[in-house]
Formats: C-alpha cells, sequence, structure tokens
C-alpha cells in the first residue's frame, strides 16, 4: 500500500477500503505520510466526496488516534454539539436542563478561534473557574453535578487536530465528510451514549443552505448510528445572531437569565429543543413528555440549581448567579444607533460577529487572549420597529480599540425595511432522526 | 495575496490573474510556500484543468525560475522533444541530419528514470564520450559539429525540478497544462528558435489515445507560439517499441547504422519527418524539399560524417563508428524463443521497458548504476512471421540477473495472431502545426 496509489484511487473516484483508511489517518498522525501527499489527498476528497462507509471508517480512523474514552458512568450520558453560530450559548442552558432531568451530560469543550470564545472561554469569564480538570475530577464532577464542562486534552482525536490544521491551510474546509469526521471523530472519542448535533444554516453559519446543512446532519447522524451511538440532528436558523447577547461574560449572563426562566424567545426556545432530544435519546419518555420535562426545568429552577452546583465544582464564584456585577466590568461601553426609523428586517451574522472580535471579545490568532467583559448587547431583534434616535445596541469593551468606529460599524449590521418584510425565522427548521 | 485565495480560486474553477501564477512560481520556488499547499493546488488543477493564457503563464513563470540561456548563434537553432518511449532513439539520427543541413541543435538532454537511459545516457556508454560540457564548450561543439549534447545545468527550471517530484508524490502527473508546462519551460530556458515536439501515442507511451495526445501537443505548440517561438508537433506511434534495439549502446549502434543508411524502417521515417519538420521551421524550403534535404543526409554521409565530429569533440572514441567491439561488451546473452508458430501482431512497449529495466538498461532510482550493454535486440517485429523454434529476440546483459527468468518473461511480450491482424501501425498519425 502506498499513499501514491491511495491519492490516484480517490483522483479516479474510487472507494477506499477501511484499511487503507486507516493506514492513511494512522501513517499522517506517527509522520509517516506527509503533509504535501494529505493534502492531495484532501482535495481529491472534496471533489469526488466519500462514500457513507468511507466517512464512517474515517471518522472511527480518527476517533482511534487517541484515547477513546470510556465514562463507565451509571446513567446514560448525552452530548451535544454546534456547528457554530454567532450568539450560541445554548450548552450553558441545555447542559444544566438535561442534567437535572437525571441524563449526564460530560462535555469535552474547545476554544473559539474566531468572533467570541468557545463555550469553555465563556466560562472562564466566572471569576474562579477552572476547565482545566483532570479526568478523575472531571468524572466527580459529573456525578455531582450531572454535567461539567472541561478543556479537551491534548491525547484527544490528534488525527482532527493534524488534518483540521492542513485543511485550513489548503482550502479544503467545505467538504461535508471532511466537516462530518472532524466533528463526530471528537464526539465518538469523549464516549458518550448520546449525541443531539445542531447544525446551523443560514449567512452566519458555515452552510449557507439548509440543502448542505441536511447533508451534513444526514452524514454525521448516519455514522453516530454506524459507531452505536443513538443520534440525532437539528437544522436551526442562524440567520441573525443567537438570543439578544454577543461576548463572553454577556452570553453566561444571558444563559442565566434563561435558566431562571427570563431569556430571549429564541434561544429558549432552541435550548429547550435540544434538551429534550437529548433526553428523548436516553429514553426519557415521548417526544412531548421531553419537552415538557426541559420545560419544567427552567420552571422549577432545578437546571439553575444544577448550574450553581457546577459551577461551585469547578471552582467559580456561585455569587454571580445572582449578582452580576461580581463579573469583570467592561471599562468602557458605547450605544448604537441607526439612522433611519423602520423595522429590523436583517442582522448580519458575519458583521456582528466582526464587531465582536473588534471589542476583543474573540481570538484573532490561537494566541491572542480574550476580553471576557466585550461584546455587544441588542436591544431591538427583527421583528421589532426602532426609530430614529433609539437605542439599538450597546457595546462594551476593556480594551483600547477605536469603539466609535465600531459602533459606526454595528449600526450597518442591521437590515431596516418595511414591517411586512420584518418576519422572525422559525428558530428549528427541521430534524433529522438517527432512530 | 494568499496561497490560500490561489488554492480556493482554482478549486471554484476561477482563473488565476499572471502575477498570481508568477507569485505561486516564484513562492515554492524560494520556498516561501510549502509543499503541502502547492500539492492540494496541482490536484484541484488535474480536476478543472488551466486556461491557455493560465498555462503559457505557468510554463513562462517555470522557464524564468532559473538560467534563461540566450544562445546568440549565427544560425537557426532547432530543439526536439520527445515525450518518451521505448526504443526511442531519434535524437542521435534527428541532431545530426539537421546539422548537416545547416541548422544548429544545441540540445540540452535530461538522464532518464525508466526503463532505458535518456539521451545523455545512452551517449555515455561510448567510451571516453563527456556529457558535462561548461556552456562556453556547448557552445564551441555547437559551431564546430552542428550539435552538442550536454546534461541539464541545475539552474535550468528549477521550478520544474521542483514542482515534477512533488507531482511524483501526490498522483498530479495525468494534467495536460502541468505536462505541457514541464515540458515547455525546459524548451523556452534553453533558447531554441524553433521546437519540433513527438508525442507519442500507444500502449507505451503516457498518453495512451490519439485525442489525449493531440490535446498534449496543441497546448504545448500553442505555448511556444506565446513564448515568441516557431513550434510544431507531431504525433507518433508508441504501440510498439521503436526500432529493433532498446538499451544504451545497443541504441547507440542502432542509429549509428541509421545514419549509415541501414536501420530500421520505423526509426528512419519517424528521424527524417522529425528532422524535415526541424528545418522547415528554419525556413529552409518547403516541406517536400525539408524532407529531400534530410533523406540526402543521410544518403551522402554527411549526417554520419556530422555525429563523428560532435563524438570527437565531446571526447568520445569515433573508432566505435566503424568497430562496434569498441563499445564495452556484455559478460551474458540469452536467445528468447516463442511458443507457438504465427504473425506477430504486436509487442507490449510496457513490457519490454521492464525487461529492459531488468537486464539492467535502466535506472530503478536516481542512484542506479545504468549497465551500457543490456538490453534487446529484436530479430522479428510486428507484422513478421516466426516460426517456433526460430529466435524472436535476444538479452544482453553484464549483471547477475536472473537472464533465463526474464528470457522467459520476454517471449510474453510478443503477441501471436492470424496474418490479417499483424498490421503495422503508420508511425507518424499527425502533424499539429504551429504555423
Amino acid at each position: 500500500m502506498t499513499m501514491y496509489e491511495i491519492i490516484e484511487k480517490k483522483k479516479h473516484n474510487v472507494e477506499l477500503t477501511t484499511e487503507e483508511i486507516n493506514w492513511v489517518v494512522a501513517g499522517y498522525v506517527s509522520g509517516s505520510i506527509p503533509d504535501y501527499q494529505i493534502s492531495a489527498w484532501l482535495m481529491a476528497v472534496c471533489f469526488f466526496s466519500l462514500t457513507d462507509r468511507e466517512t464512517a471508517d474515517l471518522t472511527m480512523a480518527m476517533a482511534r488516534s487517541g484515547d477513546m474514552f470510556e465514562l463507565g458512568l451509571d446513567k446514560f450520558c448525552a452530548d451535544k454539539h454546534s456547528t457554530g453560530g454567532v450568539g450560541d450559548k445554548t450548552t450553558l442552558v441545555v447542559a444544566p436542563i438535561v442534567a437535572s432531568c437525571g441524563v449526564y451530560v460530560p462535555k469535552m469543550s474547545g476554544r473559539g478561534l474566531g468572533h467570541t470564545g468557545g463555550t469553555i472561554d465563556k466560562l472562564e469569564s466566572i471569576p474562579g473557574f477552572n476547565t482545566e480538570l483532570e479526568y478523575d475530577s472531571f468524572i466527580s464532577v459529573v456525578k455531582q453535578a450531572g454535567f461539567a464542562v472541561a478543556g479537551q486534552t491534548g491525547t484527544l482525536v490528534p488525527a482532527d487536530k493534524k488534518i483540521y490544521a492542513l485543511r485550513n491551510a489548503t482550502a479544503t474546509v467545505d467538504s461535508i465528510p471532511l466537516i462530518c469526521s472532524s466533528i463526530m471523530s471528537k464526539k465518538l472519542a469523549t464516549g458518550a451514549d448520546g449525541i443531539v448535533l445542531d447544525v446551523k444554516v443560514g449567512s452566519g453559519a458555515f452552510m449557507k443552505t439548509e440543502e448542505e446543512a441536511e447533508k451534513l446532519a444526514e452524514a454525521m447522524v448516519r455514522v453516530g448510528k454506524l459507531a452505536g451511538r443513538k443520534c440525532s440532528a437539528l437544522i436551526t436558523d442562524m440567520d441573525k445572531p443567537l438570543g439578544m447577547a454577543v461576548g463572553n461574560s454577556l452570553e453566561v449572563i444571558e444563559a442565566i437569565e434563561t435558566l431562571k426562566g427570563k431569556g430571549p424567545d429564541d434561544l429558549k426556545e432552541l435550548s429547550i429543543a435540544l434538551a429534550a432530544e437529548m433526553l428523548f435519546l436516553a429514553d426519557k419518555g415521548t417526544h412531548d413528555e421531553c419537552v415538557k420535562m426541559a420545560e419544567n426545568a427552567l420552571v422549577s429552577g432545578k437546571a439553575l440549581e444544577r448550574f450553581g452546583k457546577m459551577i461551585e465544582l469547578q471552582g467559580g464564584d456561585i455569587g454571580i448567579i445572582d449578582d452580576y456585577s461580581l463579573f469583570a466590568q467592561p471599562k468602557r461601553s458605547m450605544d448604537v444607533y441607526l439612522p433611519e426609523s423602520g423595522y429590523i428586517c436583517g442582522i448580519s451574522c458575519e458583521k456582528a460577529g466582526m464587531v465582536s472580535l473588534k471589542l476583543g471579545a474573540g481570538r484573532q490568532t490561537k494566541e491572542s487572549d480574550i476580553d471576557f467583559t466585550a461584546g455587544i448587547i441588542f436591544e431591538k431583534t427583527v421583528g421589532d420597529r426602532i426609530e430614529k434616535g433609539e437605542k439599538a445596541a450597546t457595546l462594551y469593551t476593556s480594551s483600547d480599540c477605536d469603539i466609535e468606529e465600531i459602533a459606526r460599524e454595528c449600526s450597518g449590521i442591521f437590515h431596516i425595511g418595511k414591517q411586512e418584510d420584518a418576519v422572525k425565522e422559525k428558530i428549528i427548521k427541521k430534524i433529522i432522526k438517527g432512530y
């Protein structure tokens, strides 16, 4: 077997065997196959895609490239994954809901590179919060709080780290089987029994059309099933930022508000849907029963209680739940006004992400520090009427960025039009069931 | 400009600008663009090809990556290039013919990696012959003999060396614009005024169909014209080995026989056609006149005389022209017989090449030594009748290979059938004119 022959096969759209795919992944991780052969192969994969069988084999080979966690817990373990969007803090709401209903959520999460941090960056905005847990402590937090959130360890799916970095350098990112294997290899390696995928679609998502999003969702659900996991996917809207807050501590606060039964409708609706799906995979009842269970976890305060427990066990200051002033406070803020009155027909996710990044909420490079205080609070959203001179949003930062310039830029992210065009998209577009 | 963007463009079949192509080639040669990005780009080029303009730009950028020779000679300089086949020794016949008709042929040639050596390897089978000429000596030999054959210098088209090695490792060889740019960049850099391309087609050639061969020929002729050179291409048969000899000294001897007016018909016909085309590009007359001129160069012995002059000036023993025993002699030989009587309908080029390689006539790796004495002399060719027990070929070698096993293998390269199927292919299939 040579890498040359394997590239040649894929270049002529010939299906690779399981042995060949295992050999490619093992060879790349060990260093015996060089970058330049893998990148040529990845480009051929972008052109001809992979069959379902090849995709599943690639995903499993990647998952096995590092530690495969067998959690060995006494309850069903559920995990969720979002393909990413602006203002997505659902994990912070969903995990405590699910945990409070008797299903474990052992969440290993990545750091973000982009407009805001990832889930663990967001949580680190809580004073004292520790995301670097040893495996035993991680499991101990899961047992006590029902869920835990920790950073991924170095030995989790090294194949994905290496392949992802290469894809990022060689314009081979946008391939459904490659995206699928990257996401699912990590989910499979972390050992969850059930996996719910939140596949975002829209201008602010990687998948721009519902068709593409469905293809990716179907591929991931299929691989999950083939690997013996319960799996389903929600196709959800990312044509505007999710909720009203974008940033790190700002998003944690919005998540806590939602756990208190307040929070914005879209975030609440999506969190309940994702949580209910996870409970359903855990055989907690019918779909309707699971939705009611999730709603009740918010109303009863049980989910909030779990959130507090997790914060406490991971060293965070639980005082922040009732006193948001315990978060580091932004040094500066600036209100955003629009140049005309009308109805808000759209909010550009991509531009909102850029504004957030410029304020300091995200990382421009892997080494950048995050300004936890930075971000955007929207005062108005799609469907709302706004008058000229009425506040549309407020920007926060502790950095020395040009906040006035950024506020001008932010005013341009709102698309103003007629009432009949100011229609909110349905947040949940479709469910791809793996059962 | 980033390589990522350039890969992305080609991946979406967007035409690259001249500046972008120049930047890619310069960046790869300087080392600022890594292998893995170039290989992904090459794979995208294999899928979407390049436009004529891009191909010409790539070829020129590659040609300019090293020294561009300006020969500054007082006569028209013609060059020829063959895409390669088994038993192809035409340069040794064509160059002296053309030189004897008043056109210079300053030939910089490569070493072969494959079933036999390249032109300079073949010439090195002549005792004393030196192919490592300094530039001034090279020009001096051209002026005195009308032609010279020297190895390529290290500074000739470094971009091609690097890109070709990468293509060879990443299954990105079979792309018309990439093949075209590899061949033509070297031809343009060596400064010939006229270039005749011998594009082989058939089972023993890189191009398996006439359609592919024509596409490549047209691409090369177009690039040659765009670069201001006179250029044309012959599409020629490589469904069976050319001539009756395969090897290094064996092929030099067959070339000398041809220069003496003997030699096999196919080699003679092809050599005259190529030489006539080169003379035509040099404005030596009409096509018919150029053919007659070339034929006369053989009949009159003028071409042979030029050949001797070149050998002498490059340090070789000219005694070999009349006494082939002055070549190193093979230590062993073995006759090849066929298992049945009949007509020879075909001789497999690929298998003949493999036999030749196993006898030691070629290089398996860049570092291998060539056995100049090794090779095959065919006694029968396509169209001939052969009786069981009649000799089909003789193998020669000085190595300790298993010659009996190789003789058995060689007997399998002949395809025996009925008289009506034993038809010789026309050697010259088509001329692609660049004028």
